[in-house]
């Protein structure tokens, strides 16, 4: 989102003050009018994914089909204004339109055009679908607020500096998913019927036996596939309660880590005049006796 | 449950000191006579709520259905007279009338009422079956006893705390859904059947694909709706892993701010005579070496 | 577990040495023997379990069964023979008798000699299987070994620290599987098929909802019971995320406590030498520099 | 992995020099050629791992079987000269032959050797395949970056410092699992249908009890055996709940070790210029003031 921290230079000349305050009204969010556009925007998201999920329902498509379309267009106009601005008012349009909000931003109103060709198929409209869906990720935009996005930071930072940690701990988890995937395939697939041929009891390839490995590790548990014989039986209760105890040891690690990063904001500096400790990071002034510090 | 601290001026008049009485026993649980009332009213409340329960079992219904009836009209009149009491002693009554727990207190005895009025039909009557269940809401008046509301208040509060990560979480899950859910979506369904119609296998719709994402992620995972192509379940299983491992981040956050929170209850103050730190925020007294802090 | 505390004075008398010396050998761990003992009470109690949990496994039970019955009544006489030990060598039987443990020994020992009376049926023998499995709680008296039971009273004493937040949570809990369960029963269940019956789908009644309330809001999710309707769906994705989520709370305050334990561990004295802090409680010397605290 | 840390003493012999450097190359990974050799390494096992998979889905075995079997033989050959590399540059070959890693280089290779023998069964072959799979254990070999090891070894210390409570945890979870089992035997088991044979509902013996025990205790909740009676349902329901909050007591403790591991990277010196305590355990320098320390 560095983007949005673009310091657009104060200028005298009217084009770029009006320039200026469209930027500080559509970017940031310090200013009454500032906030007022993201309300209404995130607004418009919400409203215009609804739409999209109510035209993949059928029997809503049958009966409002023609009103759905016309908000569907509604909101790509709208955001097509939104899109435009965004390019006007910030100044280097190029770096806007290759970041990752703004391709998310051109991503949401690229499909409608496109299905508008009539070289579109229906096929191809439904994948267009999931596109729209993206307009979604706009509302990340949102959170431009500035103690959201330092808490947002914040949370980002903190996974960071674990990242050593939770790769050893996702390399493990692939690894078992693999090891106890291979296992129960060789115990409950790979059983003949009469016909000779390979019975498709979900443990028939080691794929499929690593995909029920992740429904059970993760304790999902949907019960397509389970497993029939004793000694299956028992090697998936040894990988229920690997699942059910191995997310204790990440969470206690970023438990820590967050531990960490709160402790940090104090400082180790001394009052003098009471010989207090614990004074935040950005303290003037002791808070027990008043001096400064 | 400002209503509970409001001041009752002690008065010599002879009724103000019987309201004032009463309204001791009835909303304080300082003395005897208040705890007693309360462990009463929890054990109405949870043997009138095990009534409706049994109420909505028709063999037991055929069988004891006067038996449940009369039981149901002995616990009306019971917070009925309770709900008369607290109006009569508390000083602003229509203040209690529209907080909360008066609404609360309101509905659960309403519906009982209002069955009697020959208005009433069948249908209407079960949907009365869930207002007569908030009758358990009550169950949180219960929880009046100083320390009890203090550890309440601490966990809303070190809740209220971190509100900003908790929002960016929720954002982030409802984003994964729609998103996913889309995807899933245009992989599963949409399938048409010998008749061109499109076979309902649980993703016909992104609102329905979105309810199995959840189901997913939450790790719940029915088992009713499961994907059935290779990169359906390809994706699945990232899904899985996702819901999986998110928990992990709001659980140390909240932990943190716990730790944070239980921190704060220990000053900085140091004891002049034995130099020590550590001491409660209620302390008198160091409790090393005795000396007055 | 004070039992285990009971100082048997030492005594010159011959007959009470004796049973000092199998007491020590019986219920303390401190010596080599006392160990051994431990080790092989361990070890006969995990494979007379063993044997009850093959003798209900009906195939091995047409194979086995004399086998089996052989080995129930060696085991039998295994721990009533140390049963009537421990009474003999400790100073105040009856205490051991009426406590935990004392029941325990003898509920572990009594169903098998029931079983020999002829006037036991077939069914009332399987009801005695599970008093016998009650022979695993005696596996507790194995965690006798000193730091292990102050890791067990240490667990103890922060669960009930925090016992008042969790009460506080668990009423969460109840509170919503009630509410959520009659709403349920409300929006899915009460269907008239066409007799006019109510068809049995899982939400016909208030405790049956609750049922899939529970199995919802724990992620356990079986999927025998499941939502159909639009409504049903969306109330029960609210449920699943408020279930995923729940968790969250007591873990951050279970975490904080144990944190907060682990810190008490910790005195606040400084090292004269050093100036160092943050020594064990049961430090003698200051591990910095050696010198005497 | 002590393996890697064996001295290798530069030595101005040609040939020892010559092992000391391909020692560096694959054990090490100091070296730009070392972490190119480890990245190398792990993409090969990778792609391996994925060649077993593709073999066991019996369409893509049909169509590209030539192919995977002549990759497989690819990266047996690869391992194998790894495998005879490494021996010849490590100081004691029998001491890594014999180590967890050594033998799992060995498994690596053998089963395709072994499948070329032909005294080798169709049967046979498939139990090769989680041999096979045992290549993705290498990956651990991996991790031999520095700051990765001592992630790894910092995760390793801390669940080892824990694992009197852990061990404790365990003991309940077994103890729940064969009591709540063998209960849900007697409720829900043991009922005859009208041929006089036990039905097979999933509660006919203490071992399937145990099993849905487990599935129900961590959650999974498959769903393939689930209770149908009343009695049995309210036992589930707290079972469900038990297995929901045990979570939390491991999750605490392990959060508060790391905090506590996390904290002792911290000394207790004290800047003598600026009084500043919380120093890095590597701080030459206070980072307060920049006094030495």
């Amino acid at each position: 989102m560095n983007l949005e921290r673009n310091v657009v230079k104060s200028d005298p000349d009217d084009a770029r003050t009006w320039r200026q305050q469209i930027y500080e009204v559509v970017f940031e969010a310090d200013t009454p009018a500032g906030v007022l556009f993201d309300v209404i925007l995130l607004v418009a998201i919400v409203l215009s994914v609804m739409v999209i999920m109510l035209e993949s329902v059928e029997s809503i498509r049958h009966e409002y089909g023609t009103l759905l379309v016309g908000a569907e267009w509604f909101f790509t106009a709208l955001f097509t204004v939104e899109y435009v601005v965004r390019i006007a008012c910030v100044p280097r349009p190029l770096r806007y339109v290759f970041s990752f909000y703004g391709i998310v931003d051109l991503l949401a109103i690229l499909p409608t055009y496109l299905i508008a060709l009539p070289i579109m198929t229906d096929a191809e409209t439904q994948r267009l679908t999931t596109i729209r869906a993206l307009r979604l990720l706009r509302a990340f935009r949102i959170f431009k607020l500035a103690h959201m996005l330092s808490e947002a930071e914040a949370l980002r930072d903190a996974i960071w500096a674990a990242r050593a940690k939770i790769a050893v701990f996702l390399s493990f988890v692939v690894i078992s998913v693999v090891i106890v995937g291979s296992a129960m395939h060789l115990i409950e697939g790979g059983r003949l019927d009469d016909d000779g041929q390979t019975m498709s009891n979900g443990f028939g390839s080691i794929p499929e036996s690593m995909y029920w490995a992740v429904v059970t590790m993760t304790t999902v548990g949907y019960g397509d596939v389970s497993p029939t014989t004793a000694l299956g039986k028992a090697l998936a209760a040894c990988m229920m309660l690997l699942g059910y105890c191995m997310i204790i040891v990440p969470t206690g690690i970023v438990s820590a880590e967050f531990a960490q990063a709160a402790k940090k904001n104090m400082t180790v500096r001394v009052c003098d005049n009471c010989m207090a400790e614990g004074h935040e990071a950005d303290a003037r002034y002791c808070k027990y006796c008043g001096t400064m510090l």
